[in-house]
């Protein structure tokens, strides 16, 4: 049984198991990929109901923190795809293929817009620059794991609204029908919630999602794209080795 | 009036009113620092009523993406805190200190153990070794934006348990006093739902939060500490310029 101190003091009792449970996953006391125990076990040890027990599973399969797998039973999951940032300038594409991940890419929104203020100001070209405004939902098996907005500077790439972004990808597309340099990124990370992008993640809205907000740049410093990328939380996570000075 | 298909499907009306003003700040609509429309123009707008449109303002405060301020409205939160990754390794005292901001620390929880299992694979070093364990609470005026969770190898440095953490930063502490060198950061971000630390970040425990994971070298490769950092969302943002190649 549990130590009444062990819980918060949020009042519901699906809360208070979902945090003791979320609490084990945290600190690593389950492992991922280890199985937890069955809701029997989790009625006796937090001396609750079933549908509480239940409650609180579900939420921390919301969370992406425990995947149930019928006829086995519920485990923590284990983050599958990892993105590198702090050496090179990889694409979400490329960090896939190097980790011989097979992915799936849709397009859900392809149109030419000429750039209003916002997108101008992002992608530093006069307002009214045509650009290609693409919405993407790359999957792994069939599961959504990335949303990617983008907003690319046509001006650059003249034509490329005809290439078919279901097969091909954006860096490749630049660098080798293109013939142009990718030079560097500037980007920001933050913990979001998923609100409206949780239809193409398969989420509920309230899960965390991974926000990266990115302008990507030519090597002559040409301004290529201004992209948001959503990632699905506990699924991906952005991994970097830094050097000190 | 707002068009019925720029809702979401979420059939509560203040989840909908959540989701469309979410929209309206992840789509840069409304930017940060810009005053949002007064509850009675939302109210018109949405055509809702005046406790729905609170109670939709009230989600995206806790999740940090407006904040009210008393006589004067509601405003788009601008992001504070940058730090920057992708260039060299720097602690979050040092990112802070580099962008002129005062903080203040606190440290909650103090205490030599000895290396569990799990303790000593994170660190490389055999179980039973004895580490400090120490978490800290770091805020800026008075509101608290990081909590880190950090493991220290004190084989490496021993005494280091002495040094007063509420006023000494532990990058300084070890490169100053105890003359070693920090090599390399190995780390992993990950979005989260903030749960149990949500009560040293004070925010909601439904909080995204961002989650970082860190591992830190010297330079002949010993392990030095194995840090959990916990980041208000919204407050603060990890920042990266790449380079291709």
């Amino acid at each position: 049984m549990v130590k009444v101190d062990e819980f918060s003091n949020s009042g519901l009792l699906h809360v208070q198991a979902a945090n003791w449970m979320r609490e084990k996953v945290y600190s690593h006391e389950w492992a991922p990929d280890e199985q937890i125990p069955t809701e029997h076990e989790l009625m006796d040890i937090l001396q609750m109901s079933r549908g509480t027990v239940r409650r609180a599973i579900q939420a921390l399969v919301d969370e992406n923190l425990l995947t149930q797998i019928r006829g086995k039973g519920t485990f923590v999951t284990k983050t599958v795809f990892t993105h590198p940032t702090g050496s090179t300038l990889i694409s979400f594409a490329e960090s896939l293929k190097s980790q011989g991940v097979d992915f799936s890419t849709k397009v859900v929104l392809h149109e030419v817009v000429p750039a209003d203020k916002l997108i101008a100001a992002k992608l530093f070209v006069p307002v009214g620059t045509p650009t290609l405004k693409m919405n993407r939902v790359r999957s792994v098996d069939g599961k959504p794991i990335l949303y990617i907005e983008s907003l690319i500077n046509l001006s650059l790439f003249p034509g490329l609204e005809n290439v078919n972004f279901d097969t091909e990808t954006l860096f490749a597309t630049i660098e080798r029908m293109f013939g142009k340099k990718i030079g560097h990124s500037n980007a920001r990370y933050a913990a979001r919630v998923a609100g409206e992008r949780a239809r193409y993640l398969d989420v509920p809205e309230q899960s965390p999602v991974l926000h990266l907000e990115q302008q990507i740049f030519l090597t002559d410093n040409s301004s290529a794209e201004w992209s948001n990328v959503w990632l699905s939380a506990n699924n991906y996570v952005v991994g970097t080795v830094l050097q000190r000075v």
